[in-house]
């Protein structure tokens, strides 16, 4: 296990093709073990969501052509995680 | 284990047929391993509820199927997990 | 396993018979493996407590009908978990 | 292992005998595995405090004969667990 | 294990002898495995500890005895844990 | 296992290369585990980010110098972790 | 294992020497397992950090000179922790 391990993207999409639909896709990216989609805004025509992908080595330009490919822009990658080890973010006194 | 695993639906619908009834029925849709009702609003004639179903490979329009002919609407599909491994949504410094 | 597995009731009753009968009561039911009864709100004659019944194809009715027997009425019924699997509600970017 | 298996009281008492010895005492009823004695409010004569009591098959009154014996008072039993598997509450969506 | 197994005390005492010291000594006592010695306040002259000794059947007047033999007042005793099992304080609804 | 196990990093950077980029090639350094970056900040030019970084005997010179060369400024080392054993840190009374 | 076992101190250093060599050399103590340093504070010429240690039979003078011999101050002792078993700070009724 190495390379990219887990991305949180933040992207707006279109209602349709729905999100089981994308969330299904991404799962079945060879380099993908699973996929966490939530919805956390919904307009007329749009909607922004939050998906959280694992797996080994990923390559994020194929995640991006097929979040594209379904009607999806990425407005920010919020949090990369990459290496032998999955890393959690750590609360610091920073953070109080 | 791959496909649609697990689903958290907001879920409106008359107060009969029960919460019970709808529980038990989705749970033993073939795909389904557990359900979770959670009411969360009551009124009059109608009732707002959060199911979370989880399972291997489900069919979505077969769910959805399910709970029309007990009366209920979809609202939304407010998460979906796919994949080989269920992934929990991860909190990230934009949520703090 | 399968069925009903876990209920959360919102109950009304008397401040007799006491919470501990209720309780050792339905825990006695067949298909009860425990009970856990919380009182939330006493008045001068009447109590709310919140019951959490876990247990395996449980029979509402059967539950219902201990209950009212001693005094108690159901106003709601706050949960409900069905299957194979005992599911726990999960939380989404709907409810931050 | 059945029964009354969890109490959580909340106890008026005199300063005198000791929360330890109050503690020590229930901790000794034949039925009992463990109590935690927790002092909330503290009054000149008079201290609040809430009792967790943990056993098998436990006996209320001679729980309630103990905690009297030693000049206490019951003023509200806040929880009850029963049978063959102890139960903790569950946040549903009406406590948030 | 049996009798007292933990304790939470609420210490006032001067600065010296310091708070290692005081730590230290008490952990030595032969039924105590273990002490937590918590700072939370500090005046010109003295200071407030917050102090967790875990033990079994732990002798409360020898434990008393030790600290006022280092010049501390035990102003409250906050929680005694007693019995065969080490049992944690449970939230009930009447904390929400 | 010894020396810096774990840093957590506050840095500031253009928003080319990217932040899977600097991830990727952080978690590449032989003396590193795993990364974890989180996105908290973007302005026009710039964003800020918090960088765990998790290892064995790791060579901050070596980091800052990775981090440097990818065109980003680390503001301040938020927290040091070093020793045969990972500590985390602890909430005492001072932090209530 | 005995005597004290961890600390948690509220040290005022000057910029230079840095937090890394400082926590790098503390962790080398014979008798120290682990070294936390969370940054909490920075002004022009010096910062504030809290140091959590945790060890087997401690030296305090020794880390303390160490500290100083670096141009720290150690400001408070905010919790000393000792004997064979690590003792966590419990929760009271007290705290809430």
């Amino acid at each position: 296990m190495a390379g990219i391990r887990r991305l949180v993207l933040d992207v707006l999409k279109p209602h349709e093709p729905s999100n089981l639909l994308l969330a299904k896709i991404l799962s079945e990216l060879e380099f993908v073990d699973g996929v966490n989609l939530s919805l956390y805004e919904i307009d007329q025509n749009t909607e922004n969501v939050k998906i959280t992908i694992v797996g080994d080595d990923m390559d994020f330009d194929e995640i991006k052509k097929t979040i594209e490919s379904l009607g999806g822009v990425i407005h920010s990658v919020d949090e990369v995680v990459a290496g032998k080890r999955i890393v959690e973010t750590v609360l610091t006194e920073q953070d109080r």
